[in-house]
């Protein structure tokens, strides 16, 4: 997508020997540019959310591993590397399976050819996520037009956190639909939760959709419910960092609670994810880990001061602790459907089995 | 309470020509305290928040409306000053309650005792809110020691908001039961949802349980729910700013999402409220205007610097909106119950008439 009039993808390589990435950790208060040159660069880059959003993460990865094998193609280093660059965010599983397409690319092969072959492969993930998430703006964009042409006014839709292009490698999975409504002319306006402690929707999410010339309003987190009850939402739109076999679904912390308050108003809760988001091998949300992050994420903030630069502070009670889940997990019974790469489905093992009768993880 | 060992009340008076309060915009960065000498220096206090509280703002608003009367004791001063007062926040109903009451206590006697009459009015009105939550502390901290006894280990309370000592005249609503529960001896630790925009729950109300001793862990609102999913909250426990006939709960923004996900893990949700915070006037909460507040609550922060100074900063992207309900409604049929200073009751209309049969908004 587009800043100021040029096109970006959020990872691109740069030559053969780097990957380019937008750093997020800087967004919105200032737009730069990081080249990564190793898996290590790469694991760092996740590991603080410089690069993040589950679908980007592997991609991210995968070029990692690609480039440690530039250096020792080995097994001993596939191994190693691979496992490395999984631990860096245990809760996505996108992660765990673009690491595992690159192995399955360079294992039976001769060390000589694994780096360009993982290389490959790395570029084919991006390009793969870029179409995925086009056909998953394609399929939410019916959704989206026939509940315009059934309520004849302007729509409002909620999201949380941020699964736009700046969380895949281009369009975004649950921002896909609400890019392409808005380009065909459908009138719509999107309520941003901040998003909590690190405030993806409010920092992400809204330059995402400013840029775009998406109307939006940034809520906190607190508030989402209060527009329900109020008629004020018309569909809740999120993405995912892993869906279970049953349709459970892990997101970002604070997800689960908006899908309490969709259901208890009548209000559509849907989930939009490419099929690499689905986790095959688990049963159920409950078999999830749960990523603890660093307390300082709820204790400080950092934000623009009125004279520009850029000011980290703390908020809370001098002396006081934190405690920070990234993820929660929304039962599928809270969901209304899923939005995939092949079309909507119900949110359940029947719906997905559906869509995906082979337990595919790869791209359509 | 108690702050650095030396005791405290959130009001009092300063001889008989104004009133001190403690700067809560300022916690719990600085502790600085404020003296209003006027009816206008009260409704600038509780527009900014330098006080709040539901408790609170009816007392300081008393105080403010009998300092009024020294200079003007007429019925258009009394009438044209409770007038200004009421409308500095609009959904609080202990604020009209209050101020109501000065009224009632002048109105029909001479002009020349008005300023005494109602400066004593005021005083008993703060008096009175410390013997509520006294009471309701006790009724509470039996519902805490049932379920201490049933568990046999340490209980986990999720509040939200700040509903302590620092939102009363002292103890505090929903704190009450903690503080008197915490100095029986009973093990147990407080989630504090940090309560966004203003950050009530990390800045006053994780102060106030650290001041006094209270082990507890500041969480962003979006965690309260998969806390609960997980069986680590016992109890929620809140206060409220308005509740109606039937029993709707008016309380900080997010209280709403709070309640859905603790019906949906069976986990008991607990308001704490005097009863001057009934409002038998309005039959649902669907009846409540509720207070929209300026969106640089939610675009920017204020913190402490590393270097100890304070900095207000900007988080959301340049140029995006904002909005900031202040309030939502919580509906009686998601309350577990209501601990009041005459005891606990259900949350319906019968259950209040139980306790207050006479639509009594006095003192007990």
């Amino acid at each position: 997508m587009k800043i100021n009039g040029k096109h970006y993808r959020s990872v691109w390589p740069t030559g053969e020997d780097a990957i380019g990435i937008i750093d997020q950790t800087k967004l919105p208060h200032e737009f730069a540019t990081l080249t990564l040159k190793s898996a290590e660069d790469a694991a760092h880059a996740i590991r603080s959310m410089q690069t993040r959003g589950a679908p980007l993460i592997g991609a991210v990865a995968a070029s990692g591993l690609a480039l440690a094998l530039r250096a020792d193609p080995s097994d001993e280093n596939l191994t190693a590397t691979s496992d490395m660059l999984r631990a860096t965010r245990p809760t996505a599983v996108n992660l765990a399976w673009a690491l595992q397409r690159i192995v399955d690319a360079v294992r039976n092969r001769p060390r000589a050819e694994r780096a360009a072959l993982a290389w490959r492969e790395a570029q084919a993930i991006a390009d793969e996520d870029v179409a995925m998430c086009e056909s998953i703006g394609r399929h939410g964009l019916a959704l989206i037009r026939e509940m315009a042409t059934q309520k004849k006014r302007k729509l409002n839709i909620l999201t949380h956190c941020n699964a736009g292009w700046l969380a895949t490698v281009d369009y975004g999975t649950a921002l896909a639909p609400i890019y392409m409504a808005h380009d065909a002319g459908i009138a719509l306006h999107v309520w941003v939760d901040e998003t909590r402690p690190r405030n993806q929707g409010a920092a992400l999410t809204a330059f995402e959709l400013g840029g775009h010339g998406v109307a939006h309003t940034i809520i906190a987190d607190n508030a989402g419910g209060h527009y329900m009850q109020r008629g004020q939402v018309d569909m809740c739109l999120v993405g995912t960092d892993r869906v279970t076999a049953n349709g459970d679904v892990a997101n970002k912390i604070g997800t689960y609670l908006k899908a309490l308050a969709a259901k208890d108003n009548g209000v559509p809760f849907y989930v939009a994810l490419p099929s690499s988001t689905i986790d095959w091998s688990l049963n159920s949300g409950r078999d999830i880990a749960i990523e603890e992050r660093s307390e300082d994420e709820v204790l400080k903030l950092t934000g623009r001061m009125a004279g520009g630069g850029l000011a980290t502070v703390e908020i809370a009670a001098p002396g006081s602790a934190a405690a920070n889940p990234g993820f929660d997990i929304t039962p599928a019974r809270l969901v209304t459907g899923f939005i995939t790469e092949r079309g909507v489905c119900a949110a359940s093992e029947a719906g997905l089995r559906g869509l995906f009768p082979k337990n595919e993880s790869k791209a359509p």
